[in-house]
């Protein structure tokens, strides 16, 4: 078995990916992209993502690319020989997680993304802020976070045990933490602060995390 | 066993449940929602879904919601008495029925949706269509179906093989076709136009849309 990640370190794309491969155990080699040129070229396009996209895992010959797939393929795979469980084996909580993974890319990470996006990832491409967009995302996550916060009564994850639905709220909400002024709107909320702070105290995140 | 969908049954997210449920030949009772108003109560939203929205399955005293998570459940669950498998017991092939949903929820069904939104969804609310979205939604669609067409080339379905990930892009495909000007996209590449003829030959969707 040899796992490799084409990905940019730094994208909450890629992490979500290297969460999941640190929280079963395994053993990678990320491929950095440094140069975005590098996937739209013909060969990665035919090869790798036709949308000349990362991240992308090679498992020895088998390529897969899309984040949460990918990670539903390393649960797949692997979650038989790890210590953590990501999605259970009994099929109704296993419905919870999809369906709280439904929420994440529905109402979660659209909002944040476009913060992300307005305040990093735009001016980092020479571009410029949208005043305008990032405080209508940011309202429409207060609205979200919202009911986050009653669904998490009273649990300290998403179904109750720690799961890939809550995995994949962790990089966008690392991201804004670390590198934008917005973090707080998680601390506002007891249910939500309660549970992005379990989730940073996990030592999957930290070795994700540390520097 | 028991199954209760409620849904706008008109709504392309219920027609995606009502596909698998056929695929898999699982009897159901359809709930209708004829007033917004019904999944915006109190009760509907702590017992049904805490966003107010539609569909819901109800299988039995199990309720899951959000229309992927409630497919995957019912594929969990039920697949394996069924004639037809929607998603591949073989791991690198299930691997790759996410990649394709993932395709289906990023690059896809955003565009188609906004089509769909402003020439149907916002008149019905008595709003009015802005035509610059339409064109701009169109174009972004028209540059995925480009690459759709690359991927199918040679093959009756995205993997090869019938699964949930064709099913999954059926809804809008099929609501674009009737309910607006603008199926022909469809049309205009072999392979994509191969594919969506193989969708709608199937019993299941005959069945689905069967006035």
């Amino acid at each position: 078995m040899a796992i490799k990640l084409i990905g940019f370190a730094q994208s909450p794309t890629t992490a979500r990916v290297v969460l999941t491969l640190n929280e079963l155990g395994l053993p990678y080699e990320l491929e950095g992209v440094t140069d975005i040129q590098t996937i739209k070229t013909e060969d990665f396009i035919a090869n790798k993502h036709p949308f000349g996209k990362v991240p992308v895992l090679c498992d020895d010959d088998h390529v897969v690319n899309e984040s949460r797939a990918i990670c539903r393929y390393l649960v797949s795979k692997y979650q038989k020989d790890a210590k953590t469980a990501l999605i259970p084996n009994d099929v109704k909580k296993a419905s919870l997680v999809e369906q709280y993974i439904s929420y994440e890319s529905s109402y979660y990470d659209p909002p944040l993304l476009k913060v992300l996006y307005q305040e990093i990832f735009s001016k980092k491409r020479g571009g410029t802020t949208d005043e305008a967009v990032v405080k209508q995302s940011l309202e429409e996550l207060e609205k979200t976070l919202d009911i986050y916060d009653k669904i998490l009564v009273g649990k300290d994850y998403l179904i109750g045990e720690y799961s890939l639905a809550d995995l994949f709220h962790i990089p966008c909400a690392h991201t804004l933490y670390t590198d934008t002024s917005h973090g707080d709107i998680f601390n506002k909320r007891p249910n939500v602060k309660r549970w992005i702070d379990n989730l940073r105290e996990r030592d999957a995140y930290k070795k994700t995390y540390a520097k």
